[in-house]
């Protein structure tokens, strides 16, 4: 193995108490994964979990530096997929582990998605009670949201992520470089959430993504780490703050609410849940604009953001009642009413009141298709 | 619902932070689980999970008392069994939940015996990323030991407890009364642990059993509540002391890493855990004489309590070569040798070096039929 050249890389450290890990971003982390790793893990034996693409394109770099660093490695490839988020999966991964002769001081390493991290965490926080885990997230959705705050999960026929659990790894790994083999629709469903983080935490980050839309969209690598670094700063901060979400931690839901509702009632089919997220953010200006008298320019500003993206902006109108029952299906409401995560202005938020169901669809009526 | 006559009650708190959590030990508890519930929970919604023999036993009893304290309960009877203890037999109990439209801050129950409380344990951890969770165990065996310490899991095919997680119950309800319905074959095999426990740390208890067998025996209420109480309370400190098992945990092995390797060698067919503890015990001090100078009347009191309840003193021998497959199984062992922790005195034990083979089954030549 050459040396790498040095190169630039951010830490953001998630504050957890005994449970404090960084996450580590810049471009080729991948390649250094077996030094990062030092003295993080308790053990040397390895097993990735990771789907056949994934471990095609970047497979091999990983393992290279891991076994370089003195580590064993095996490596497990699940069907890549929601539909393959499931109870039959885990248990094809814990013969895996056993095949691969885990121990409790080995370590579950997930390079991926979103998808990936969820389930091969649940398998780490699991197996014999629950073993080392590091993320190696490779989507710019799962780098900047679901590769950290630790929660975990395998959907059951009658719900997503209803089975689950909060454990965090041990450090996360983002290598910036990976996004370059990422489908573009990916990358832009990504930048959804990366749009919902600035709008709620990040001012900052709001006007850079306003300025370098460009520098973002090709992929500059500072760029990148920069943006990514932000966005896994906000969530390290709520997720310090609220780390088994028993609060603060639904703020992260910002255009969560329309969005699921959204994907819920096109079955999951038409867009992906960055997209859903993305044109949610709209919808939920619009509602902050009724119930906390969000100024107009605001909206415009992320719809805006939104449509350079290349992310939808306005979606299909359905029946009341569907809307009604897509809305309600959210674990946090009551009968009453729906509450959303709105903002104030950018960079800062509200939870508003129970929104009656009328006033809910009143503000989203301009951008139905 | 008539008044509960006053009755004698021991609570053993659990030390553990912010999971703190007391185990109320008496007669005619279950009548009372709903008043004990009080404050404990963060919702009103309760799915007990238990089995057909203890619901039929005791089932109306605790759902009179959750009812008439304001709950909300449902029943979910899972088969009893360790071969049902696994991913199907959760997969239906999660469908269960949602059946009682649970939500995060409904609650679990768990009543019935190690089983019962090792499953609904794993499904309170890990339904919707945890809820609340109680244990009502009606076995001594898991009211002195399983029931107490968070250790939640079910098997995989390729192992016992694969797949689990630490998560601590609200409070622990042990009624004293439950076990007039056990068979006096289970009563026995709990005396195995509760045998262990004192051995391990409860010279006091050790000292109670030697005068008070017959008491315990017949059931007598003081007797059986200061008994489970002693062996609660020790393991509360251990648990207390090392919540994960990174390390003082594992003394609670006393008695079965030799327990462990007879139930496998006997294909689990002719001993319960209890009794393969209880015989175990006596194998770990002909140990303990050979490796720490325990004193051969410490082990003959250990072997007379143990024949006194009508417990396993010997066991069939088996070829070197099957010992040895047995004894590395455990997962805390090398290939350099076995790991036991022993007795130095009744109270008070070590963790021996490195064991080998020849040495461990010298030591319990003289055991086997």
């Amino acid at each position: 193995m050459t040396e790498n050249p040095p190169i630039a890389r951010t830490t953001v450290i998630v504050e957890l108490g005994d449970r404090t890990y960084p996450i580590e971003i810049g471009p080729a982390m991948i390649d250094q994964a077996g030094e990062l790793l030092a003295g993080r893990l308790s053990g040397k034996k390895i097993l990735i979990v990771t789907n056949k693409e994934v471990n095609r394109l970047w497979g091999d770099k990983l393992r290279r530096s891991l076994i370089a660093a003195g580590y064993t490695v095996a490596t497990a490839e699940m069907a890549d997929g929601e539909e393959y988020k499931n109870l039959e999966t885990l248990s094809k991964l814990y013969d895996a582990c056993v095949e691969a002769k885990l121990n409790r001081s080995s370590a579950i390493v997930a390079l991926g998605g979103g998808i990936t991290g969820d389930v091969a965490g649940y398998l780490a926080a699991t197996y014999m009670r629950g073993i080392d885990f590091v993320q190696v997230p490779t989507t710019l959705l799962a780098q900047v949201d679901s590769s950290v705050g630790g929660k975990v999960a395998v959907n059951h026929r009658h719900g997503k992520n209803m089975i689950g659990a909060f454990y965090q790894p041990k450090i996360v790994i983002i290598d910036t470089n990976s996004l370059s083999t990422l489908p573009k629709r990916e990358v832009a469903a990504g930048y959804g959430e990366v749009l919902k983080t600035a709008i709620l935490g990040d001012r900052d980050l709001f006007a850079y993504l306003e300025k370098n839309a460009q520098a973002v969209v090709e992929q500059e690598a500072d760029a990148l780490r920069y943006v990514i670094a932000a966005c896994c700063w906000v969530k390290a901060k709520v997720v310090a703050a609220d780390e088994r979400e028993s609060g603060l931690r639904a703020i992260l839901n910002l255009g969560h609410t329309f969005g699921h509702a959204i994907e819920t009632l096109t079955e999951y089919k038409v867009y992906k849940h960055g997209e859903a997220v993305a044109v949610g953010l709209i919808a939920a200006c619009n509602l902050a604009e009724k119930v906390t008298g969000l100024s107009p320019d605001t909206t415009e500003r992320v719809r805006k953001l939104v449509e350079a993206a290349g992310l939808p902006t306005r979606f299909p109108d359905f029946p009341v009642e569907k809307w009604k029952e897509a809305l309600m299906m959210d674990k946090k409401n009551t009968d009453s009413g729906v509450v959303f995560v709105v903002p104030t202005s950018i960079g800062e938020y509200c939870i508003t009141p129970e929104v009656s169901l009328s006033v809910a669809l009143e503000s989203i009526e301009t951008l139905t298709i």
